[in-house]
């Protein structure tokens, strides 16, 4: 009998042989090499190179090539295609919605990103509270600490977490180390969260005990614009924002407003709205410390999200099922 | 009968009103205000209006104007002074041998600086690590990725702690949290370090197991170029090395040859050995971060450190001795 078909879409870095082990024994491996939209489309179809794929490995990576995973691409994904395994905890390249309507299961990541993450929501915390950034550049243009006024220490700070998932709650144990109050706001307490993390039912009550906010929440169509005008206004004047989730939860017109006019000391930024497009106008305020995106760009992470989506889709092959199915399909 | 005088020698900034409080009802404070050496030396001579003073706060801001407390300076303080209380960790600027045999007692502020230079020393060891550096001036510079490959997590690393008194302490804390292994070395065990931190009494042993080296050992004779050729080529290839105590413990020399031939990954920098000059070679280095020596300059640690310095005159003119007596004249 012939094994069931998976494809590989995206980049595998580091987990060559995880690929081997998990899926060599399960499944025929497919790798998805269309340079082009058209050319998956032409694929995917009855007797194309794509047919009958049970499964999919996806990377963002893909996307440079045959584009986001949207209504209009998973309309032609095989009916035999039941499982995708996104490589990612953020999966906004997904229309998980049409997925849904296809009976198609996603699975994401969780974990594997979060001490990556949270480690650069640390770095980005630290960079804006301490003018670091500035600094660098003034070593750099021969000013040494012309400009500088002495910041404050973290552990004179509270730390607003706006969810409190995994890498929420790293960033909040590492923030914890200083020590830093830590205050949470997500839709319900998390059961999980540390006896000194405070919640905040009400989110603006949150805010307006907020130092520095960090983001970490999903991006979706009720997240878009979450810190908007109203949430960074509720913030106390002089606090930072850091923002390692997506772009386009923050409103940037709102920010760039408060940045201009002081409201906000500074800012810490991995993510934009139109990446790797970055707005111009963020690069005139001294105090924003500015990252290309790189939260989960390490070995160990990038090996274990590599291995923990192989694991989804392993998991599939064997019990039918993958364990880290995104929660609006839970 | 009239009060003893104490000099404030150099900055203060935030303890205005602890210099009343502390010091007000014990002592007639006079503020030095000597454009110059010469006139410094001129008025601690008797008839002058520093004659007769019995202690000195004193801040590394002085010297911008009198210069250090070499043996040259030490030797013209009035015989009436038998205290110099210093506002700082490190009190390399102080001939402590000249003091010493003139029967004056110098103190220092340790602890005080700890949370802030602890804080300095990790943004180091991230930005180094994760090549954070580069990765911003990428964005700036309309890069975004460019040249940048996945780092580790500092999960993955063993930090090695040269030095584990008040601001190694802390930073080892930090570093637990992500965790981090953590490993020291110091010429005894510190009996208060965490038990999760691994004392080495073989410098060389501890580091051959290093990843990144963070320094916390004062400048002395004994310091001088303490991390040199053999040290640095001890350390792993690929290792970090951050720096947040002093430039001169350090070979710097040594530092830019094993940058320029890869035996170093990168290194974080606070302090250098000819302050505010940066060697412009260290700027040829990408996955260099240089900051202008900001370990201490929060507003929590600056007040800190004043005041902590204050009550060491406050404990002299009160008791006989302050609190913080610096090592070599316990």
């Amino acid at each position: 009998m012939a094994l069931p078909k998976v494809l590989i879409c995206g980049d595998i870095v580091w987990a060559h042989e995880d690929v081997k082990t998990l899926l060599g024994p399960l499944a025929e491996v497919i790798l998805m090499d269309s340079p082009s939209r058209e050319h998956f489309f032409q694929n995917v179809a009855e007797g194309g190179k794509y047919a009958n794929i049970v499964a999919i490995y996806r990377h963002n990576t893909s996307a440079d090539r045959i584009g986001i995973f949207d209504a209009e691409l998973v309309k032609v994904l095989p009916g035999t295609l039941k499982w995708i395994a996104h490589n990612g905890a953020g999966y906004d390249q997904i229309d998980i919605a049409a997925c849904k309507a296809r009976g198609i299961i996603v699975s994401n990541t969780p974990g594997a990103v979060d001490d990556a993450t949270a480690t650069t929501a640390l770095y980005l915390l630290v960079s804006a509270v301490r003018q670091y950034s500035i600094a660098e550049r003034n070593v750099r243009s021969g000013k040494w600490k012309q400009g500088l006024a002495p910041a404050h220490d973290p552990s004179a700070l509270t730390l607003g977490v706006l969810g409190l998932g995994g890498i929420g709650t790293r960033l909040a144990h590492l923030a914890h180390a200083f020590p830093m109050r830590v205050i949470y706001h997500s839709r319900n307490p998390n059961p999980d969260a540390p006896a000194w993390a405070e919640y905040f039912a009400d989110r603006e009550a949150m805010l307006r005990e907020t130092d520095v906010l960090s983001i970490h929440v999903p991006l979706k169509k009720e997240t878009e614009g979450l810190v908007g005008e109203k949430e960074i206004r509720a913030l106390k004047r002089g606090s930072v924002i850091v923002n390692t989730a997506r772009g386009k939860v923050i409103d940037e017109e709102a920010l760039i407003r408060a940045l201009k006019d002081g409201h906000l000391y500074g800012a810490g930024l991995d993510v934009y709205p139109n990446e790797p497009e970055v707005n111009p106008e963020l690069f005139t305020f001294s105090n924003v410390t500015l990252l290309p995106h790189m939260g989960t760009e390490t070995r160990e992470s990038q090996h274990k999200m590599e291995v923990r989506a192989l694991q989804n889709v392993q998991d599939y092959l064997t019990n039918g099922a993958g364990k880290d199915v995104v929660p609006e399909m839970k």
